[in-house]
């Protein structure tokens, strides 16, 4: 297979890059009606993108070109495609519980130790159903991001008596805020770590243990480890209940394994866990088929980043529950395809991952649009929308319900940021050709948002796969714990907490570069 | 007064620009002792930016070219600033309140309107001391990121029985959302819009109002004001207490004015919103004064930006309170200085301001930093860091506490960032030169909250005042408005609650365009 930069559809593609679609001469109903693909209950609709119908051929040959279907089943199948670390990819194995599975041996073995877990869940959560009132979740990056987005998303859908909640920071205020008002005994607490030795999630381990015993409570009784198998923390001696995890699920990747099935298993009950991976299954099988919704997406991303050359994503939930999704998604794309080798080790002469950041809609429209409109720098986006509102109170002002203002809102912005605005007066001219797309459903619930994390997991993946790199690594946070350890044993216990300006601190911060 | 590209500090630093100091090769301890500049409590450490002395004089020399102290103090004078819309800038009047007071007519004439909205709010919360236990503010952009932000940040501060929430979305489910839970008489609401006429917040309010009256509450005894004087909403039929505010105060600049001295003061106490008002004018007054923090930060950032052509800044908070202070800081700067024609309506040849984005550290550690660290771009950061917690409640484990290992996790990070690392394996190779500085203060207390916040203020306002554009309107935000309401118009009740895939929204949406 050849690299990136040497196939034929990039050299097409580079040429067809020197005129990208105007929109703001060519928008039309019936491109918007003509550029959209649906899928598993969502709609793309990408007519507000700068592409024609040859470019979109040429991209679609470049995913022909690097065989990222063929990838995607490789991946789906247990192949070792993380090979720096020697190490199979399959986080889709977590949801292969329904139809339809994956028959190569790897995949299989994977999907039914899941399963295992599943069943211990299930009757983990019977056993314990009406002793406890909150749940509190210590774990950071992967063990954080993923399962917090997915909780605030789904609020709407927690049991009434079901409280969850996250600790994250080595910050001791972030303890201190969460503990605040909790009442430890009906609170269980799951401590996630697959190593079994993150320094934030062990230390706050044992700032939250003091505090149960400070109130005469026995941890044991309400611990729960998720870990490696044979990691330090696999001990039954100091849990309640423990739950694997495996190395061939990334810590980005684990929000359905049970890195998330605890906590909103605990959440939703087992059933409402169980329809985030049933939705999530449908969309990694939707994503074996050609032209399918991810690989649409990641393609238009590829456009963007490769071709046109824009530096960022926005990534805009019309959706105030889906809150910190972008936060996770932020770590999924950013920390899969923010690399610089590719799988040889060769520097990659191209541009690779985007920072991508977001806020919901409409809230961002009254803050950083201002920039994305008529700044310097162009900010493709990724909108993300429903026709219905999750608890269906909504209310007619002026003949039309909020959810309806919500969706108009998001369909102006995406004709306005495509098409712009001439006017006499250069403040108010709006250059246009904002590329941005809509990721439509009808409601977000538990099945929908299991979709739509696959759906953006296989997106990342899928842009991997084109350039050629490691999506499944993460060397890149390395060095930062190596420095921390060592500036850690030059903090001698007193003098930071006699600090005063001009810092002490800055001092050992000065001292460690002489080493 | 030279436009910033024709100034002849612009052609050296572009000189300059060609061979940036190499930080992997020069990073040394003298260094960062003498790169950096104290003030109100804050210590500025940019050893780890790719600056020299040269540069540095470069840059304070454009400065002087573009008269940017001498702007600063027009503005906070009184000086029609906000150009396009005829309007003076004066969140600093806001807190002009202690001792060395602006003289300036202008100024002095808003600075004591606020003292006056400080005196009716010192004596509302008086009046309503123990009745009420909740407070919920709806209010959008301007009127929530900042005072959220400073909610969030101060809650170790939080008066018992005195909570605080917020409504900004026009997502029906937010509203929902938030009031589950709350006893709605004893909670008062907060309605702040300038205009008395945002889309958002009247639908909110109106959303609102109904769940009080379907209570059997009369809002009356429960909702207040805050806006423009003459505004739709200045009725005192309607609002237990109506709270004013200026057109010279922009909505991202007002977190000082009584948009979030209502919400802080419930929450803080009277005292508590003072000492915030008290630490901004603080800083507001170093602002005045040369080589101050404000500015360095800001020439460091012009020097990123322009020079070294980086298209983001990553803003960093080693403190989990400060989780949603990068969101104000994303619009405070995106929406002043993401411009692009200058005063003068000429279209900038130039980058203005960049995208803004950010998490809390360490959790960013485990996520995004991988691209920040081996990503195929360059993401300048800006770390903000604190010696001690704020609650001082932390434990040892290993011989350090938690801040310690936030700390040393900070600095770690500052260092790598800057020097990389080589290695015979390419994917653990780190190149360094990824410029960053860290913001030092003693602990986050409302005084140093206050600071941090015209410190930002000030940074963006030095950064437009370069740059020659209007940092003081949004005009980019009006276009999205018009469309909206138009497509609104179209939408008739039944169709969107029937919405199925295909979704008939985007027929409506198709349909738009025709028009």
């Amino acid at each position: 297979m050849k690299p990136f930069i040497e196939t034929s559809s990039f050299r097409r593609l580079q040429e067809l890059s020197r005129h990208p679609f105007d929109l703001p001469s060519g928008l039309t109903p019936e491109r918007i009606a003509t550029m959209a693909i649906s899928g598993v209950g969502f709609q793309l609709l990408y007519g507000t993108e700068r592409v024609t119908p040859e470019v979109l051929d040429a991209l679609f040959a470049l995913a022909g070109e690097r065989d990222v279907l063929g990838q995607m089943v490789q991946m789906q199948s247990g192949a070792i495609l993380n090979r720096s670390e020697g190490r199979a990819v399959l986080h889709t194995a977590m949801r292969d519980q329904f139809d339809a599975r994956q028959t190569a041996p790897m995949a299989q073995e994977i999907a039914e130790k899941a399963g295992r877990e599943l069943q211990k869940l299930e009757t983990f959560l019977d056993r314990v159903e009406g002793k406890y009132t909150d749940l509190v979740q210590i774990g950071i990056g992967g063990s954080d991001l993923g399962p917090r987005a997915l909780a605030i998303a789904l609020q709407a859908f927690h049991r009434p008596g079901h409280r969850v909640h996250f600790i994250s920071n080595v910050d001791p205020d972030d303890v201190h805020g969460v503990l605040a008002g909790l009442d430890l005994k009906k609170t269980l607490v799951v401590v996630v770590s697959k190593s079994g030795s993150t320094l934030e999630t062990l230390t706050n381990e044992q700032l939250v243990r003091a505090r149960f015993i400070k109130a005469g409570l026995d941890p044991k009784h309400h611990f729960i480890a998720v870990t490696g198998e044979k990691s330090p923390m696999d001990d039954p001696e100091k849990y309640l209940a423990s739950f694997y995890m495996w190395d061939c699920v990334g810590g980005r990747y684990s929000a359905t394994s049970m890195v998330g099935g605890v906590v909103l298993g605990f959440a939703l009950g087992f059933h409402g866990f169980r329809e985030i991976l049933r939705g999530a299954h449908a969309m990694d099988r939707h994503a074996l088929t050609p032209d399918n919704l991810p690989l649409t997406s990641a393609l238009l991303g590829i456009w963007n980043r490769n071709f046109l050359h824009y530096p960022t994503v926005a990534i805009i939930p019309y959706s105030q529950a889906l809150l910190r999704f972008p936060a996770h998604l932020q770590q999924l794309d950013m920390e899969s395809n923010g690399k610089h080798v590719d799988l040889g080790g060769v520097s990659c002469p191209f541009s690779t991952g985007p920072v991508v950041w977001g806020e919901p809609g409409t809230n961002g429209q009254h803050s950083f649009y201002q920039l994305i409109h008529q700044g310097t720098d162009v900010v493709p986006l990724e909108f993300i929308g429903f026709c219905k509102s999750q608890y269906g109170s909504d209310l007619e002002v002026e003949h039309t319900t909020s959810q309806e203002k919500l969706l108009s809102n998001l369909f102006a912005q995406s004709i306005a940021l495509a098409v712009g605005q001439n006017n006499e007066n250069p403040n108010k001219v709006f250059l246009g050709n904002r590329p941005n797309r809509i990721l439509l459903s009808e409601r977000l619930d538990p099945f929908t948002m299991g979709a739509l994390l696959s759906f953006y997991e296989h997106k990342v993946a899928f842009q991997g796969f084109i350039w050629g790199i490691n999506s499944f690594d993460q060397e890149g946070v390395q060095l930062g714990k190596v420095l921390a350890t060592k500036i850690l044993k030059q903090f001698s216990g007193p003098r930071l907490r006699e600090a005063a300006p001009p810092f002490p601190l800055a001092e050992s911060y000065l001292k460690f570069l002489e080493d």
